[in-house]
């Protein structure tokens, strides 16, 4: 049977939205402005607009309901979302209530943290398909994770499992945003990855990045560095070789304790594809236990930022299976 | 309706045996040498004998299946037993069909890795009885694991995970057995522990571990490290802080991927309580991402020795419940 979902996914720049089958896939997409600075009541209203105008594609088949992937942490029952970095004035906002009645719907809306929701995209749409299990390592600003198991995103006991990118490597390492020494976040996030550049680059005159960044070193961004590494460039190659070699000494911990042997890598700086994953792949086996190295594998996902609301979408498909009696009438 | 299971808890040098009720608990219990030097046969021998020694304490009650809990890696299937350390002659052993056949009996028999078996006990019978979910760690000669996620052990994707003493917590920190860099096991593993100690006195020369030694520091143990620091010997004091600050990095990076924020702590060195727990919940939250921190717990298990066999014969029960129509005639 054919089923509409709307996936959404509430960036802190942009709301993007998908319109979904279960047999077609994307149908179509809208995305908007997320005016984040204008408070919640504003964002609310752009995410009802967004859902209205991809209502309009749904050719008279009932809309099954509407999965949204946001930042922040997310409550048990996947309503609520409590204090979202970057979105000014949130504290904790029932997003279920707050668009039902905005929408006069009565659908199932189902909201899920942003990584987890791009973990489920990639398992449905993405590189994730071929495996029943993965870990998802979303490289951007910061570092996203989630732990996709049996199909399904494992939540931990509240919700809020695959904080990957707090994990640390190394306790008496540099401290990241989140207080914790060493995490992988301080390492390879984006304002980390650039500062740890500038300060290897202060002896590499005649690397392509002064020529990237006309000579000011503060513009360097991890799409420089790959666009650098791509033209040949040794220090840059280094500098991604090293964010790698992080990268593959966190998830052999992960590998450790959930016995999961796939992973992919998504997110901006996966850009840099091989200059990061080959140098990860390479480190991943010193860090994982004998017994647990059979099969590793890090992949690179391929749907870019369609991948969250892909995801989101799912989490409606997912819902109605397990709950069938719920389905829209 | 009353199950009786007996639950074997298979070690290096002693096997453990008991007979429980899920009623009534532990019945009765039986232990044997392992005999591990003269091979599998005769360890299956030791087995088969402990189990018919158990059932001689039934009242005539049927038995509805036999646990094991045992080293080494098991296979998805929870029959086979592969490369049990400590164990020479073992290669891959099918202890479900050795044992059916050996005993004669058609009864279900399952096989688990000893660490989760310890994680089954503790969430029955244990310190993990208040918990849905919760983080085992097993502190012996090496450092165990397992996950209890919603009372079951989460076993991965091949049967393997919770293996915690094998994540990092420095990546070019001293490289465990295992190989890994930074592994936890590195620091507070029993002869890592003993080694760091002895290291830490050269310059302490009025510690109470030269007495308890007899100024022989190669006969330190965490043992005398436990009972010197209840004697008030600050050296000793502050070896099993330096331990316990190191558990707590470790089980930070395991809350921050699992949002599972209640730990119980087993094993042999768990001892040393308070000195090596207290210090470890004072780290916990500085490596815990700042919205998972609420309800952290580090709680000490005191079933002691009696978890494993306990936590074996749960499997049996724990089987029966899911797949009812396996039950004893």
């Amino acid at each position: 049977m054919e089923r509409l979902a709307i996936g959404i996914d509430l960036g802190g720049t942009f709301i993007k939205g998908g319109l979904v089958s279960n047999i077609r896939g994307l149908l179509h997409e809208e995305h908007t402005a997320t005016e984040a600075d204008k408070g919640p009541v504003q964002v609310l209203q752009r995410i009802a607009q967004l859902v209205q105008r991809l209502q309009q594609h749904t050719d008279n088949i009932p809309l099954a309901g509407i999965g949204i992937g946001a930042p922040g942490t997310i409550s048990w029952d996947r309503t609520t979302v409590k204090s979202p970095p970057n979105f000014p004035g949130w504290d904790t906002v029932n997003l279920v209530k707050a668009l039902q009645e905005r929408l006069s719907l009565t659908l199932p809306i189902i909201v899920e943290n942003d990584a987890n929701v791009a973990g489920l995209g990639s398992a449905f749409y993405g590189a994730g398909k071929p495996f029943d299990s993965f870990i998802m390592v979303t490289l951007g600003t910061g570092v996203g994770g989630a732990i996709i198991y049996q199909k399904k995103i494992f939540r931990g006991a509240h919700g809020g499992a695959g904080e990957i990118g707090h994990m640390t490597i190394d306790y008496e390492g540099p401290i990241a945003y989140s207080g914790v020494s060493g995490a992988i976040e301080a390492y390879i996030g984006q304002r980390f990855l650039s500062h740890h550049a500038r300060l290897r680059l202060i002896n590499r005159p005649h690397s392509l990045l002064y020529q990237l960044t006309q000579g000011d070193l503060s513009l360097l961004t991890p799409q420089l560095l790959t666009q650098a590494a791509q033209q040949g460039d040794e220090p840059a190659q280094e500098i991604l070789a090293w964010a790698g070699h992080k990268l593959g000494c966190v998830l052999g911990a992960a590998v450790n304790l959930l016995d999961i042997r796939k992973i992919v890598v998504g997110g901006g700086i996966s850009g840099a594809g091989a200059f990061i994953l080959e140098p990860a792949r390479r480190t991943l086996p010193d860090f994982v236990l004998t017994g647990l190295r059979e099969g590793l594998e890090i992949v690179q996902e391929t749907l870019g930022n369609k991948v969250g609301m892909l995801g989101a979408a799912h989490l409606v498909f997912q819902y109605l299976e397990e709950y069938p009696t719920e389905k829209a009438p």
